[in-house]
């Protein structure tokens, strides 16, 4: 029997993904589980879209253009104009999914033993689109303690070496829901500017920042143009995870012809998915206020609640629907296999993603999980009360004291 | 300005979509521009899919099983028995078309600097891919003199080395219309049993088999179901290439798990896709029969046509929609252009697909082409007419004498 390529055999499993036989055995048993642990949106997706893809009328399923549909991408042009980017429809490739933006940004940008600098926690399918590009993720760690800011840019230039291509962001963040401030993008575009490095910034949660904050995208970044790639996708933005519709954009112009060769090799987007998308860009302001508003009641009403629970701290996140919270536990990923497994109130129990899956340096994280806030309060009020009886109830929990607030972790629990 | 990686540089452009900006200008001269260089079947897509699309309930567009959807595994199972292949659904992964099943197949068995031994003509995209992978490939040529018949196994003997990790054909092939007999396949089982390769076919074709012509899959191969890695699609099946619905099909656990992870990084393929396929699996026997029905006549009329230009020659394909075709040119890239660029009657022109951008060895293919018959016989009739014209008027033609026919040649001829 051959054996596969090592890359296939170090490639990380998705720590979102890897507890679903658990929860599968849960539901068999009867239990009902509250979803905390994925980002899939219960809005619901635009009428416009559904309805768009009802009228089609393609007599033949056709492959479209390799860089997407031309009125799609001009379509598109006028929706960064209003966010404030400026992009031409050829500095855009439509992919299938964020996911395949990311994917050619690393085939573009790196080669084998590359590397790429992410500050974790960070989401875990980076690890492995690099590994499919054969490059090496080198993290930097930023803490629950600093609510997950950017870590000091010192930090970066300690580990930059000539192997090292690119940096990459999500803002805002997932797994954290941090909010860069346009002060950290300006200490990025310094750093990439002095070693002459990409920057991949992932904005695929751009309409979900809350309390006014402002949102500084990577493509606002001045004499920098030729540095950074913008991965996006609708996604999240219109509810809308299975249209599998994302987006490259850059003004590079070597990148998008890389690109475009890889985009070429698979022919194209996915026809109903660009059809959907496209006709999302009409949904009115008002959709994104109302989605915000949800977001921002369930995100106060989560972080209220966690930050009660004895021995639990969760700073405030502002932007994107996670967040990372701290529990009094020894190790996350057996809690959130205990949860499923031996665990249950009045027949229910909750479904968390460890948040070690999320670090690079897998010692990190033990004892942080992410939780998606993509529930109705009512079912979040169920999911926190079960929660706090969990934590009572788990035998591995750890006393107090190993955990305890800081005075820094009072003060952003005052705050919230 | 960072400098964009090796692999973005080397990386192929699709031969077949690298003349669109010639075709394109043709077009906005007014010209009409007969497309004998794509493989977009101009059948009409099964009712029962676009029903489906129509009528699907789906208030949010979720993301699905990054394996596919377990209905549609279960349904394609049933389909697989009914061809004569034992597949189970978890066999299977539903990849975002044929060409991601290449890219997972490449990245799970390929290291950076493994070798895939490929016959050439092949379809271009895997080169790409390989590129994507890190991996070489490795041609055998297959000749027109020959009608492209699996090349002597002692060929492959002779470029197997330590680095050798797999060996891939498409059967029915593209571009050279080949049908792999029995015996071919049974020649290769013995090869990758000997060296302990894997096989990865891609069978997207399957029902493009003519004169009654029986289809032996690389799935009926006994005693290597561990070797053995089939890539299909529904994109020719049903004429839906925008779906982007393809699968990889494996016996081999550790291959299975190894994409399983790549196809858990990129969430899951597209749900309007994945329904739409579904659907398609009920289309009844007689969709196929009258699709084989049309494409065999317009084989027949395309391949008499071009067999009677003065100088041209074309084997007699017995699979897919393709054939490839020695014309009397100095320079078949240089000839395809000419007649974008230069050439008309009547205000129409054809496009070809230049052969040599099949070819791994760049010296080969000069005076061939492929030719994809997706046409209507009438547009063949008026294409076949333009191109003898052309080839008549193109001042690159070379003396009948450097292409005489062969003995082969003559009796190939003769037997279509």
């Amino acid at each position: 029997m051959p054996s596969i390529s090592q890359r296939g055999i170090i490639m990380p499993s998705s720590p979102i993904r890897k507890l679903v036989p658990y929860s599968d055995a849960a539901k068999a048993r009867g239990l009902r589980v509250f979803h905390l642990n994925i980002g899939q949106p219960d809005i619901l997706s635009p009428d416009v879209a559904l309805s768009a893809v009802k009228n089609a009328q393609i007599p033949i399923i056709e492959y479209t253009h390799s860089a997407g549909m031309p009125e799609y991408r001009r379509k598109l042009s006028r929706y960064y104009e209003r966010v404030g980017i400026d992009l031409t429809p050829d500095q855009m490739l439509v992919t299938c999914g964020g996911s395949e933006a990311v994917l050619f940004a690393f085939l573009s940008c790196l080669d084998p033993l590359d590397e790429i600098i992410i500050p974790e926690p960070f989401y875990a399918n980076y690890e492995a689109f690099a590994a499919a590009a054969g490059a090496c993720v080198v993290p930097i760690t930023s803490t629950i303690d600093s609510g997950f800011a950017l870590p000091p840019i010192e930090e970066f230039e300690k580990v930059i070496t000539h192997k090292t291509k690119a940096i990459m962001i999500c803002n805002p963040n997932n797994p954290t829901g941090y909010l860069y401030s346009k002060a950290e993008m300006l200490q990025l575009r310094e750093l990439i500017k002095k070693h002459d490095l990409f920057l991949i910034c992932d904005e695929v949660y751009r309409e979900f920042c809350y309390d006014g904050a402002r949102y500084f995208s990577s493509m606002y970044l001045k004499d920098v143009e030729q540095n950074v790639i913008m991965v996006d996708s609708v996604s999240k933005r219109y509810s809308e995870c299975g249209l599998r519709i994302g987006l490259l954009a850059t003004k590079n112009k070597d990148v998008i012809a890389s690109s475009l060769k890889l985009a070429q090799a698979r022919l194209c987007p996915p026809t109903f998915g660009q059809i959907a998308a496209m006709a999302s860009l009409d949904v009115p302001e008002e959709y994104f206020e109302a989605m915000n508003k949800e977001y921002c009641r369930r995100r106060n009403f989560l972080l209220d609640g966690l930050n009660k629970i004895p021995g639990v701290f969760s700073p405030m996140p502002r932007g994107a629907f996670y967040t990372v919270a701290r529990l009094p536990i020894d190790d996350s990923e057996k809690f959130c296999i205990w949860l499923l497994d031996e665990f249950s109130y009045n027949n229910q129990t909750i479904m968390l993603a460890p948040a070690a899956g999320f670090y690079s340096n897998r010692t990190l994280g033990k004892n942080e999980v992410r939780i998606a806030y993509c529930l109705k309060i009512e079912d979040l009020e169920i999911a926190l009360d079960l929660l706090a009886r969990a934590l009572r109830a788990y035998p591995g929990r750890t006393p107090e004291s190993l955990s305890p607030l800081t005075e820094h972790e009072r003060r952003l629990r005052a705050m919230s």
